[in-house]
């Protein structure tokens, strides 16, 4: 059986970047940029004031008494009229352009009036005060971001501002939450004898959605071929399909049977985990101008699917992203009271961060909830992440450090 | 003038949750959770296979061999018909219902077949083994979760697991971004003389979607009376109004005016924060159903904009959402370089983490960028986050423990 880490390699081996589409800026937030961006103008595109107050020419300020005639005022979004002229001063306010021949703007909280003149105060005055120059924050043709970053908030804004109404990013993955198995019902109903609800699809769908990918959940597919044949087809459409149950090694497990009679190959199955041993990983059949979809088979039980997910579908969504690498994974921490570990899987514990810790070396000290096992959604629900026992054996005194994956 | 703390108090005070509303379950993700959450039923609802395999009875394992006849055949999703006897076995798969009777299932994999009989591996068998009893997760009436938290993917399944087809949630702040200025054009236009594109509305409209708000963005209001009352009082109606440019103490400075004149109250106006300084802030009128709206009148240049989103408009958020204090604020960090700090305003610069950093006691290193100004946008979409540099005159030698407030 895979370890872990062996899994992952195998998973990642197959994860590509997703093609490359133009986007409306209005619609990038958050998105893979794919593509140098150059500066279409110089910023400022003029000297511009960065207060309210008079523009002034600094060899004017060499004489006392500082006083100047006020000529014209130029507001922001004006362009001035005329040079400004000796012993002159021209009104202006932050974000309007310096008249010709102005080098410095004074605030207005450091002048008097006088009729239509003005006095400046007897304040050291430095070159280029409060004046942002032509080209001073960048220049035409200089390049601003390369291609690979988020489209955080503040770089849309730089986008903006070089007039970019659509921008070349990663395409978003599609994700495809494909939940099977008979004795599922939908979330809106009461089962039935032997039936439980769907509670995987909703977390799976929300996990994905949270992870930048568009998703589509397929209804309940029940454990019949036709079905499941029609379903799955539609799911191996996506970037990636979460296909929910019959993974296991039962008469009733359909589901990867059925996946290679769809021209899907199995990369691997059953691997060194828990919860999440029954995972499935495969590729589906080619695609026209996309990689064939990642396939990940996930065990019923809900945490078995949220740690697969966290573990080998969310760096895979990195990577489609273009982003690969970017989610942090286990942090270190200090554990809080003794645990022994048997060894051979990776364990994965719901776990809490003890909010009055005592210890004072900047680790959290992290204590494991009282859980039953992969079906206890309510312990994951309250817990702060897994602490993660690696494959070996061992017996852990409170105080040693482990690794500990946030949930957040 | 106000200190940062002072003014953050000042608005904390004023901002308070949202109404609580109903949401169905489907567009609740990353809400907040506004009920108590119990279990409508026992979970699981029936004593239940963990693994492909044999239900049998326990006392059934003290005989060696144990040869068991195998009787029915139970799959997910089905219910046993009759009670396991003595001496019987019961195909059974993950998920599946035991009969009455069977208290331990064993895997296929220990398990040999002869005709209709099956022999079992002569391993230990532990009570419960492979069987995960009703109400053993949690039983009909528990409480499951409290109100307060995020609705992250992983508590959104355990409400779908209850069946809950809706949910209280805090409703989302809606967020009113008002872009002013004669100066400005789209960022689709060219901009002509004296002019520059709105690239501020982009970013902070991005922000605030980024911080689970929904977004309006109104066109850019002209320095003009008529239009700039209209767009704010459509502003008003939003529980925060993100007000750029208009700010600043000069003649054109219309926006806090015509606030006053539209029922809104000034709670403060510049502190003590680079870039940012110009801030205003108050509240509108009143209004029916909600609090009034919180008014953030930025300054237009786009890193004041930035700053003051994550010092000020970022913690009112979180209480709007009914998750005070979930932002996590500046982090220690340790400075590449010396640096003088000329103290009396907080400054924020864009600084950069050193990705080979020699320092090994966990702390990042970083280094301020070269920026020029609150204009420099580039300087924030190359930085990792902002050096904070409190009221205080200081001079930091390299090394030195500082503030680092992240961007990501």
């Amino acid at each position: 059986m895979l370890t872990v880490k062996e899994a992952l390699e195998l998973v990642l081996k197959h994860a590509a970047p997703l093609p490359i589409v133009d986007c409306p800026l209005e619609s990038a937030l958050d998105r893979t940029l794919a593509e140098e961006i150059e500066a279409d103008a110089d910023q400022p595109p003029f000297d511009k004031a960065l207060v309210d107050g008079y523009a002034v020419r600094l060899a004017d300020m060499a004489r006392l008494p500082r006083r100047l005639k006020v000529g014209e005022t130029i507001l922001a979004g004006q362009t001035p009229r005329r040079p400004l002229g000796e012993g002159e001063a021209a009104e202006i306010t932050t974000g309007a352009p310096l008249p010709p021949g102005a080098d410095v703007v004074i605030m207005h909280e450091r002048t008097t009036g006088f009729g239509d003149e003005i006095e400046i105060e007897d304040q050291e005055v430095r070159p280029d005060m409060n004046r942002l120059q032509r080209g001073e924050v960048y220049k035409r043709g200089d390049r601003l971001l390369s291609a690979g970053p988020r489209l955080a908030p503040w770089r849309l804004g730089l986008l903006a501002a070089v007039g970019r109404a659509s921008v070349r990013v990663v395409d978003r993955p599609k994700v495809a939450v494909v939940p099977t198995g008979d004795e599922l019902v939908d979330f809106h109903q009461t089962p039935g004898p032997g039936q439980i609800r769907n509670s995987n699809a909703t977390m799976l769908a929300g996990l994905a959605a949270d992870h930048g990918a568009e998703t589509w959940t397929s209804p309940i597919l029940p454990d019949e071929p036709e079905a499941l044949a029609q379903g799955l087809r539609a799911a191996l459409e996506h970037d990636v399909a979460l296909v929910i149950g019959g993974v296991s090694a039962g008469q009733k497990d359909l589901v990867p049977n059925m996946l290679r009679t769809l021209g899907a190959r199995e990369v691997f199955h059953k691997i060194r985990i828990r919860p999440g041993k029954p995972l499935w990983f495969g590729l589906g059949p080619p695609r026209e101008g996309r990689p064939p979809a990642l396939i990940f088979g996930l065990p019923g039980n809900p945490l078995s699917g949220l740690v697969n997910f966290l573990v080998f579908v969310r760096p895979a969504l990195d990577v489609l992203k273009g982003r690969p690498g970017e989610t942090p994974g286990p942090i270190a921490a200090r554990l809080g009271r003794r645990h022994h570990h048997r060894g051979f899987f990776r364990v994965h514990l719901p776990a809490r961060i003890l909010r009055d810790d005592p210890s004072s070396d900047g680790l959290p000290t992290i204590v494991p909830l009282d859980s039953r096992g992969s079906a206890d959604l309510r312990a994951a629900a309250l817990a702060d992440g897994f602490l993660v026992l690696p494959e070996d054996e061992a017996t852990l005194e409170a105080g040693a450090i482990v690794e500990f994956l946030p949930l957040s």
